[in-house]
């Protein structure tokens, strides 16, 4: 096993080999979700907390599923009804925690580098699930698990990611993610919403869908953060559908076969046509959900091994 | 057995063997939950998920507790604070939540046949837990049960259901169920809080309590729902409790061994006096929150089976 | 063994043996949370409910670990969102939920007495999780664990307890215990803060922390619970610290190896300096918390080994 990390702060810190572990291990918890009894006793024994500084039905829920099903004792603190506004800051939150003896810590905070600051401080495996236009590790895991089912690989594929690039910690991690694996990248969407000094990451930067869309293998649909638009370009939305919103006509130029992706909650109609979010033919947005689960499975069991090990040799307290 | 739904969406559909065959296995989880031990592995192995798109602390508690009992995975979802902000449908919703692989479903939804809608996009057992006025078929069943623990049996008897039956689900499918049991059934309220065709239902109705409560052997008080009351009359709290609110006077009217029923909570004094609702001798109140947990404990065990039994057949994927 | 009690309502009626019964089995609950598997099923087979009608992140948090980690069936109520605001009585929802047969009750509630009231109406063991100014005895336990570890003892010591006496239910629950245990109490305060009649409680009571602070062997700083105070004095933040903030020049009185404790969550910079907060030389802070989940479990643990026997001898429906 190649999988060595304490957290999974982010894609960035990951290596190839690393990323393919997560994976091979989330083919295996996939089979146990989709059987008749779902729930197995890997991390019996073991506390999970999970810290969200920012609502998130999904990635809440689904974290929250994948320990359950593998034994965990689960604990779920809304940090918006918390302590915080008695006037105490992120770091005594954390540190309070710590006290409590959790051994897997899942942090969402709304500000960038925030789950970083808190795994410095605690002596539990901490797991990014988004931090501000940071990084969001478990999403980019499952696309990529997503992707790789699909094709049938996840290397040398031309994948386009589209939208509102410039606030999505998801185009972030994922544009990490296919790098490392040699994929090549395209980013499509309004100059407004790239962010500045994105060449570098060796992408191509197109803000015409139906130039980018070109013979691509995957199409990753990104949604409108309005919430996060402070001040500055806000397009509407039937303007931005009419140029970004993905329907028949841009997908045509796309391969044949190029699957639809969306990492959810769509605004129908804004980034995407119904008709294609609900075509089983092209859309694998459903098992994106579906592969969510079984990586943050895969995740926290590797990092419960590591936990495990490294207490056993002294390493931890 | 002769459960064989893989829905409980309503009392509607169910045949009176179906009834029966959830009453006799709800009187084996009472005497569960009265043990010392109170937990069984029925469900383990199954992920149940709880969404509420409306508040309700006593229901949610109850399916929660159903679950936790029966060894189920349980996760509630609070969809108040959830995606339905983000701009996605209660479709997309249904099917985010239908990737993750839950065996049950309890949805509780503002919007009557809202349910019903989702039941059709998943490929789990769904229960509703209330939707809009149209069913509430858990309570029905903890009512019957009630009744019948009290009565002795659950057919030819006078049943007297009193008050908002306009905006009452719960009055709606305790119509539906004491009717197909062949029990006689007055509803008692002021003609503007009785819903329009309900003579079709073969219910005799009465705007007078003292007629209306003459020789019955139970008396099942609704509470009044001012927050659904949109527009129209809306009586005061005092001239409602003069006319409709149960009192001793009252009272005496019924059999001199009528059980009193509430589905909770209370308005006490609006309602009902607060002395006959804590009257051991005729109000049968707590206990109906007693057979609520073992109802639905019932419930889902049978569906349970059948979804497994289905899974086996190959009838769902 | 020595603890008999139904309930753990306070400290006030605890005999200086039962309260040295919970320590040290307590003891044996911080073995378990510092090992690798932490999970027992002491606790198996049992309803806890926790009933919060006031925000509190940690110590519900702190509850819900204890028995999700004692194998409890574990529900959570966040009673502001609840049937309270359809009008019903907290008698009504006790009962309710009595009728669900829970097996421990935690309650935390605004107003004194609330939770005493509701024990005498509910069949299972309640415990107090902080009711308005009256006892938070399980604060009060963990503070005396934590005190007993690091001194060695937990009599005859000098422990001042600093800050607004007034508001504070856990500087009662701590005067109390720590005098049964036959220490010297102090308490240092702004007059405004100090309860009325105090002295009766055989306390020393001083206005200057210079003089308070000689020579203890333990200071326990307290929240400044301005959500508290309704009308009559505020102090400003910076005054306060001034003349009340724990600081190195005001610790220096205090004997050379006395230790530094706040119930958190801390104002940094209003009664403590961050500086002494984080000094592990002299701040125990954090091992409170850990404390608290110890002491927590302790406590279910003897209720519910009490509600075991009470029940087999018939005591108890």
């Amino acid at each position: 096993m190649t999988f060595r990390a304490k957290h999974l702060l982010g894609i960035e810190p990951l290596a190839p080999d690393e990323i393919r572990t997560i994976l091979d291990l989330s083919e295996q918890y996939v089979d146990l979700n989709r059987g008749a009894l779902k729930h197995s006793d890997v991390l019996s024994g073991l506390t999970q907390i999970n810290m969200f500084f920012e609502n998130s039905t999904r990635t809440q829920a689904s974290f929250e599923l994948a320990g359950k099903r593998l034994g965990a004792d689960v604990m779920n603190m809304s940090m918006q009804a918390s302590s915080i506004k008695k006037g105490e800051t992120l770091i005594d939150t954390a540190l309070t925690l710590n006290a409590m003896h959790p051994d897997l810590l899942v942090v969402r905070h709304p500000h960038s580098g925030a789950v970083d600051l808190l795994a410095q401080k605690v002596n539990c495996a901490v797991l990014n699930a988004g931090d501000g236009r940071h990084e969001h590790p478990t999403q980019a895991l499952l696309d990529a698990l997503t992707i790789r089912r699909a094709k049938g690989r996840l290397h040398r594929l031309n994948i386009a990611i589209c939208g509102d690039i410039a606030h999505s910690r998801v185009a972030r991690s994922n544009i990490l993610l296919l790098g490392k694996l040699e994929n090549r990248i395209r980013l499509i969407g309004p100059p407004t919403l790239m962010p500045a000094g994105i060449a570098e990451f060796g992408v191509e930067v197109y803000d015409d869908m139906k130039q980018g869309l070109q013979d691509v293998d995957v199409v990753m649909m990104l949604r409108l953060q309005r919430e996060r638009m402070d001040g500055g370009f806000i397009p509407s939305e039937r303007e931005y559908y009419h140029r970004f919103g993905l329907d028949a006509e841009k997908l045509a130029y796309a391969k044949e076969d190029a699957i639809v992706m969306h990492p959810g909650p769509m605004n129908r109609g804004v980034e995407i046509d119904g008709e294609i979010a609900d075509d089983i033919n092209r859309s694998v947005i459903q098992e994106q959900v579906e592969m969510g689960v079984a990586v943050r499975m895969a995740a926290m069991d590797l990092l419960a091994r590591n936990l495990r090990a490294q207490k056993a040799e002294g390493v931890w307290a």
